[in-house]
C-alpha cells in the first residue's frame, strides 16, 4: 500500500504475463527493442512522481472537485506519459459511469469505487480496452459469423465471470498492470452476453498481448522525437478469461452498456483535446522555427500559413477552456467536462489537424525529408560540407537546422507522424462519433425557437 | 441630464443635420422609407430602456470591472439595436484608448472620460467613424493625389482645429447624435496631421452624410428579417469641420495614432464574434427547422451537415468564453477580453460563415428562393394550391413552410443576406486584419520552446 | 413552319396562359414590371437569331455529332438568354431518353423524335417541368397524405391522360411556350400514375403558373447585373391538365420513370458548369479590377486569393473539356459528354463558389455594400464629394470605382446575388445528387485493381 | 550505341563514383541495403525495355510531336521507374529550354540537342540537379555570407568551367549516370556566375553524394509498398567539378537563367500530375477495399467521403486532359503541355491530397496502424487469434484484412507515406510556385473583359 518506485514498476512487470511481437512471444520485456522506450518512459514517471509512506498517492488519482481542479488535472496530464493518461482518464471514465449507473445499481457502483481505490493504493497504471474486433460491421453483435467478434461472457459461475473476445488498439497494453474492459458500444435486449465491463489484471491467465510498434529501432539522432516517445499499440486477446465478481461492473445490463463507452469518451476526447491544443502550439513553433532557418519568416504566405496555425492551436485552447468553464458536477461533487464543448473541440482538432501538418510542410521545404541523417553531418569527409549548405540564416547553424528538419521529419512525416494522422482522427471514436456526440449535447431547442423569431414564426 | 423616451429621440434628431439619399436631400427622416425601420428599432431601444430621474443612465454606459460584467455586457448586447451596439463599442474602445495612452497624455485621457460622462448623462447614441477614403492603397496619407484621401487637420487654432475628409461604411450614421472620429491606421512621423481623433455632433456644420440601405421597401411579409432589422450605411463627408479642444483626442501624436484603431477593433471584435455565436445558433435552427419541415432531418448526409454547423456555432461560442475568461484589467480596472481569443474566434467564425450558409442552402433546397411571395398565399384561386403544394412533412402548414423559406432567403440568399455576406469578412477589419492581430497576441516564443524541446534542441 | 421574329414571340404569348404574380393574376404580361426583363432578353434572342424562310432553324436545335460540335453548342450556349438554353437542354435530354428507352419502346422514342421537330420547325422556347412538390420526402409518392404530392396520371382516355400536380422552380415557364414535363425520380412498380412525361403547352387549359423574381425593380443604375439578367421563377400548378397522346412520353412505365431526370440531369449539369466555368472567370476578373481601382493588386494576399480563384476557374473549365473529351455517342449518332466529368467538374464548382464570393468580398472591402447610390453620384452637392473620396489609384475615377463596387454587390452581395448562390448548389439536384452519380459513373473495379496491386493482394 | 540490359546497367555503376549513406562512404553499392530496391527497381527498367540492335531506342527517350503523342508519353511514363522519369523529364526540359533560347543562342540550343542525343543512344539514366543550398532565402546569390550557396562558376576555362555548389533533394542521383544541373531560380545582371547550366557525369571527379532514404530495411511483409518501391535521396556535393564546353548550356547568360527552371517546372508538374491522377484512384480503392473488408462500405458517411474522393481523382484527372488537350508546338514541332491547366491541377491535386489520405485514415480506421506484424500472423499460438479477430465481412479473411491494413499504414502513414506527404507539396517547386505560374499563364485579359461587360462598364 505504497508508491512504486521507477525499480519496483520494472520488477512488477515479471509477473507471468504472456507479450507477443515481431512473430515471437517475449521472454524478457526488459530487454527487447520495442519496449524499451516505454518501460523508460513509465519507469521515469514512477521515479518523478514517487513519494515514501504508506499513504502516498499518485496525482493522476485526483478526482476533480472544481472546475479549477478540472484544470489543473489537464495541466498536469500533458507531462505525463502516455499509460499514466490512461490510468487516470479510465478510472474517471469508470467513476463517470458509476456516477451514471449508481441509481440503477448500487453494487457495480460500489464495486467500482473500491476498484479506484485499490489501483491508486497500489499505484498500478491502467489501460482502458474498448474496442472490439467487430467482424462485419452492418451486422449486430449476435448476428456475427463468429460470436466472439464482439466480447462476450462465455460463462457465468457463482463466483464471477468468464470472457472471451480481443480488444484492439489497446496501447500500452504491454507495459500496464490493469485492464478496463468495457463493451465497445450500445448492446440490445437478447445481447446481455456481450453487455460486460470489468477489470482484468495483465496477467490473468488466458490473456495474450500482440504487439506492434511504429518506432525506429535505430539511428536515435535521426529520430529525436519517436525514440523518446513510444508506445507499443496492443492487440488483446482474452482467451477464456475468469473474472472474479468484484471486477465484474457490468454483466447483461444492455440498458447500461453503452454508459461505459459514453464516459470514457469524454475523458478520453478531452485529454485527446488538451494534446491536440499543445501539438498546435508546438506545430506553430516548429513552422516558426524553420521559417526563421530557412530565412523565410517575413515572405508574406509564409506569415499567413503560421498565422492560420495560430489560429488553429488557439481555437482548440479555445474549445478546451469552454469545455472545463461549463464542467458539471455530478452528485457525488465530481467535475465532469462539457460533453458539448468537449466533442466540438475534438471534431474541431482532430479535422484540421492534417491541413496544419500540410501547411508545415509547405513551409519546411523538401529537406524535411531529404535532409543527410545525423551521421553523415558527422562523417569527416562530408559532414563539413554538409554543414556548409544546410547553413540557412544566421540562426544556428547547419547542423541546427538539419536537427530541425530531421524533428519535423519525424513527428510530421514518418512512422511516427503517420501514427499521430491516423490516431488524431480514430482516437476518442473517430469524427463521426464526435459530431453525434456534439449534435446531441447542442441545445437544438433553443437553437430553434431563435431560428422561429427571426423568421417571425414564433407563437409568442 | 436624463434618459431620453423614444418620442424624445425622435425630436432629437430634428437638428440641423444634412442627410442625403437616393439622390436627393432629406428635409424629414421620419417620413423617409430608407429610414423607418431603424429609426423604429432605435427609438424603440430608447423606450424600452427609459428609466426615470436625473441620474438614470442607460447600461450600454457599462464599463466590465470584472470578466462577470463582461459577460454580461456581451449578453445584454445580443438584445439592443445596432446604433447601441456601437455606442457601447465605440466609448469602451475610447476608453481602452485612454488607458492605454494615459501614461504619455493625461489630457487627452481626461477629455475623454470627460467625453464618456456626456454622452452618458445626456442618453446620445455614437457611432465610430473610423475607414477613410484611403485613394490609392499602396501609398502612404502623405503621398495621395489628393491629401484629403484620408482625414485631416487643415487648420489649426486656438479654441480647436479644422478637420476635412471622409469615413466610409459608418452604419446608422444618420440616426445616431455623436461622430467618434479616429485615425484609420499608424500615421508615421511626418503625417501629424492626419494623426486625428475627436467626437463630432451629427449636425456640426460641415458634415454630410450619404446613406445607403439594403433593405427592401415593400412587401414586408416576404421579407421577415430585413424589414425588421435594417440600418442605413453612411458615406460621412467632413466638410472643413470645426471641433473644439474638449473634443479632441488626438491631433498630432502619431506615436498613439494606431492605439484608436486597435482599441476599436478589439471591442468590434469581440462584439462582431457574440453576434457570430448567435448567428450560428440561428443558422443551426433554420436548418434543422427546414430539415423538419422538408422530412429530411434524418437523411445521413443533412444530419452530417447540421453537426457541422452545430461544431461551428459551439466553437465560436468556446472562443468567446475564452476571450473573457482571459480578460485582463487595466490600471483603472476596467477589463478587456482577451486580444488573441478574440481575434481567433472572429477570424474562424467569420472565414467560415460562408461555409455555414452553404449547407443551408444545401439543407434547404431551391424553394429558398423560388417560394411564391405571401400575397401569392393569399390569393383566391393561387393560393390554396401553393399551401397544398407547399406543404411538407405534418409539421406546420403550406404556409409556414413558404414563410420559413423566405426567412431564410432573406437572412442569407437577398439583400440582407448579401450584406451579411460581406459585413461578416469586413467588420472589424477584414480577415486578414484578424490574422495579424491573432499573430501579434499570440505567446509565439512559448510555441518555439515547445518546438525546441520536442527536437531535443533545448538548451537546458 | 419558319423561325419567329422578336414582335411574333410576344404576340406568340397573347395565347391565353395564366400568368400570377405579386398576389395577382397577370392579365399584360408585356407591360408588367416581374416580366419586362425577361420578356427583353427573350424577343432580343429571337431577333438575332431570326433568319428568313421556311426552313431557317435556330441554332439552338442543335444535336451533336461530334466531340467538336459539342463543344461548339457549349460556346453558343454562352450567349444564350436562359430560355433559349433550356430549350436546348429540355430537348436534348428529351433525345436522350429517347436513346435509352428505344429498345424497349420504340413508340415513345418516335413521339420524341417528332415533338423535337415540332418545337424546331415553329420556333418554340421550352422549359423542363421536373421537381414535384414532394410532400414529405421519407415518404414515397403512394405514401403521402396528398396522392398529389407528386404529379401523376388522374385520369387515362383513349385520346390522351389527366395530370394534376405542381411542378417547382421552373425558371422562365411563364415567358416560354412549352413545359417538358418529366418525373422527378425513380417510380417503383406500383407507382405507375406518377410515372409520367409528356408535353404541355403553356397555355393548356388548367396550367397555372405563380412567379416570383429575385430582381429589383427600380434603380437600374445600381443594379448594373440583375437590371438586365432576370427571369421570373415559376411555381407551375397542373390542375387536370388533358395531354394528346401524341405529346405523352412515358405513362406508367415505371422501369423508365428514372430516365428523363437522369438525362435530364446530365445535360443540365453539363450547362452549369459551362455557366461556372464562365462564372469563374468573371469572378476573377472582378476581383482583379477591384483590386486593381483599390490600389492592391500587387499585396501578397490578394494575389494569393487571386490565385486561388484563378486555379478555381481552370479547373472547372478542364473538368468541362475532359467531360466533352471523353463523350460518347449514342446509336444514334448523338453525342452526350461524360456523366463522370460533368458530375465531377459541376461538383467542385458548385461547392467552392462560395468560397469564391468570400474571396471577392474579402479584396473588394466593405464598399461592395455601402457604396452610395449612382443617384447620389449625380447629386450637385454630394455627388463631388463621392467621386473625390471613391477615386481610387489611376484606374478609371470615383464614379467608375462606384459602379465596380454595385457590379459586384448586385452579382455577389444582393438578391440576384444571393439567388445564384441557391442555384449554384441547387441546379442539376444539388450536391448529393452530383456525388451519388460522380461514384456511379467512376471506374471503381479499375480503381480496386490499381489497390490491389499497390498492397500485394493481386491475385496475378 | 546500344540499349544496356539491367546486368550492364548494373556494371556501368562501378566507375568511381563516390557515393555515401549512413555516415560512411558505400563501397559496393550493388550490397548496400539502402540502395537494393532502388537498383532493382532501375535494373529491372532496363531489362525490360531492352531491345538488341544498334539504334534501339528507349521509349523514354521520345520527344511528342502532336496531342496524341504527349498522352501516350503520359501513359508509358506511369510504369517506369523514377530514375526513367527524371530522364524524359529532364531531357525534355532540356529540349524546351533550348526551344525557347535558340533564339538567342543557337549554340546552347545545338549542344544541348547533341547531349540528348549523347544519352538516347547511350541509354544513359538523367536526374535534374535543380534545388540549391539557398543560404538566407531572403538575399540574392550575390549577397550571401557563403557565396557558393548557390551553385556558381569558380573559374572558366578556355576548355570548359569549374563548378562549386551543392544542389539537393537530387532523388536517385546514386543510381543514375548523368546529373543535368540548372540555376534554381532567376539571376540578375551581375549574379552572371551563378547563372549555370551544364550536364555533369555522376562519377565526374568532385561530385560526392550523401544518401538518405526513408524506406524500412526489414520486415518486407509489414511494409508491401515502401519494400518495392523506394529511391535514395540525393544531397549532391560539387566539389569543383570540371565541365567541359560541350556539356554547358549557360555560363552566364542571365535573361536565360529562369528559362531552364520554367522548362523543368513545366514537365515535373506534369508528370507529377500524372502521378498524383493514378495516386488519386489508388486512394479511392483503398478507401473502397476498406470499407467493404470492414462491412462499412454502404455507410452514409462512408459513401460521401469516397465520393469526395472519386471527385478529386477525377478532377485531377480532367486537369490533366485538359493540359493535354491545349498543348502547343513548338517552331520545332515538339509539343508541350499548357502550363495554365498543367499547373492548376498540380496545385488541386497537391492541395488536396492531404485531405484525401485524412478520409481514408477515417473511413479505415485505428488498424491501420495498430494491426499486428505478418510474423504475428503467421505465429503459432497467436497467430490464429489474429486471423479469427481480424477477419471483417466474407471479403477476404483475417490476413487478408491485415495485409490490407499494413498497406494502407506503410502507402500513407509511414516512412513512404509521410516522404509522400511532403514531396506532393513541394515537388515542382511548391504550392506557392504553382499559384504564380497558373497566374501568369492565366488570360487575365479576358477576365477583365468578361466583368467589365457584366458591370456594364465595357467601352464597347
Amino acid at each position: 500500500m505504497a508508491m512504486m518506485t521507477g525499480g519496483e514498476y520494472l520488477a512488477s512487470l515479471n509477473d507471468g504475463r504472456r507479450i507477443f511481437a515481431d512473430g515471437e512471444e517475449v521472454k524478457d520485456l526488459a530487454t527487447h527493442p520495442q519496449f524499451a522506450t516505454a518501460l523508460d518512459l513509465v519507469a521515469g514517471g514512477y521515479e518523478r512522481h514517487h513519494r515514501p509512506g504508506a499513504d502516498a498517492q499518485g496525482p493522476y488519482f485526483m478526482i476533480p472537485r472544481s472546475r479549477e481542479e478540472l484544470k489543473d488535472l489537464l495541466e498536469l496530464l500533458l507531462g505525463w506519459d502516455m499509460v499514466t493518461v490512461t490510468t487516470s482518464q479510465g478510472l474517471l471514465a469508470l467513476l463517470t459511469a458509476a456516477a451514471r449507473i449508481r441509481p440503477k445499481s448500487e453494487e457495480y457502483a460500489r464495486r467500482i469505487e473500491a476498484y479506484f481505490e485499490y489501483c491508486r493504493d497500489n499505484d498500478l497504471r491502467c489501460v482502458q480496452a474498448i474496442t472490439d474486433a467487430k467482424g462485419d460491421r452492418m451486422r449486430p453483435p449476435s448476428g456475427q459469423g463468429d460470436p466472439d467478434s464482439y466480447t462476450r461472457i462465455v460463462e457465468r459461475r457463482p463466483d464471477g465471470i468468464v470472457v472471451r473476445g480481443a480488444k484492439l488498439h489497446i496501447s500500452s497494453a504491454a507495459v500496464s498492470h490493469e485492464l478496463v474492459v468495457m463493451p465497445t458500444k450500445k448492446m440490445k435486449p437478447g445481447e446481455e452476453d456481450w453487455a460486460v465491463a470489468c477489470a482484468i489484471p495483465v496477467n490473468a491467465p488466458g490473456v495474450k498481448i500482440v504487439n506492434t510498434n511504429y518506432a525506429p529501432r535505430d539511428r536515435a539522432a535521426d529520430f529525436p522525437v519517436s525514440s523518446r516517445h513510444n508506445m507499443p499499440e496492443g492487440f488483446v486477446i482474452l482467451d477464456d478469461v475468469f473474472v472474479p465478481n468484484e471486477r465484474v461492473f457490468l454483466a447483461g445490463e444492455t440498458e447500461h452498456s453503452a454508459t461505459f463507452a459514453h464516459s470514457l469518451g469524454l475523458w478520453e476526447r478531452l485529454g485527446g483535446t488538451a494534446h491536440l491544443a499543445e501539438y498546435g502550439d508546438t506545430l506553430v513553433g516548429l513552422a516558426q522555427l524553420v521559417a526563421e532557418a530557412n530565412g523565410t519568416e517575413r515572405v508574406s504566405h509564409i506569415r499567413e500559413k503560421i498565422a492560420e496555425m495560430v489560429i488553429y492551436a488557439t481555437l482548440v485552447r479555445a474549445g478546451l477552456e469552454a469545455a472545463i468553464a461549463n464542467a458539471e458536477a455530478s452528485p457525488e461533487g465530481w467535475y465532469f467536462p462539457s460533453e458539448l464543448f468537449t466533442n466540438a473541440a475534438k471534431h474541431y482538432g482532430a479535422a484540421e489537424f492534417s491541413l496544419m501538418i500540410r501547411h508545415l510542410h509547405d513551409i519546411g521545404g523538401g529537406s524535411i525529408v531529404t535532409a543527410p541523417s545525423i551521421a553523415d553531418v558527422e562523417h569527416d569527409e562530408v559532414g563539413p560540407f554538409i554543414k556548409k549548405y544546410m547553413a540557412g540564416k544566421e540562426v544556428g547553424d547547419g547542423e541546427y537546422r538539419t536537427r530541425l528538419f530531421h524533428a519535423i521529419r519525424d513527428f510530421t512525416a514518418d512512422a511516427y507522424g503517420g501514427w499521430q494522422l491516423v490516431t488524431m482522427i480514430q482516437s476518442g471514436g473517430g469524427l463521426y462519433a464526435q459530431r453525434l456526440v456534439a449534435r446531441k449535447h447542442y441545445p437544438m431547442d433553443d437553437a430553434k425557437a431563435l431560428a422561429l423569431k427571426l423568421a417571425g414564426l414564433s407563437k409568442d
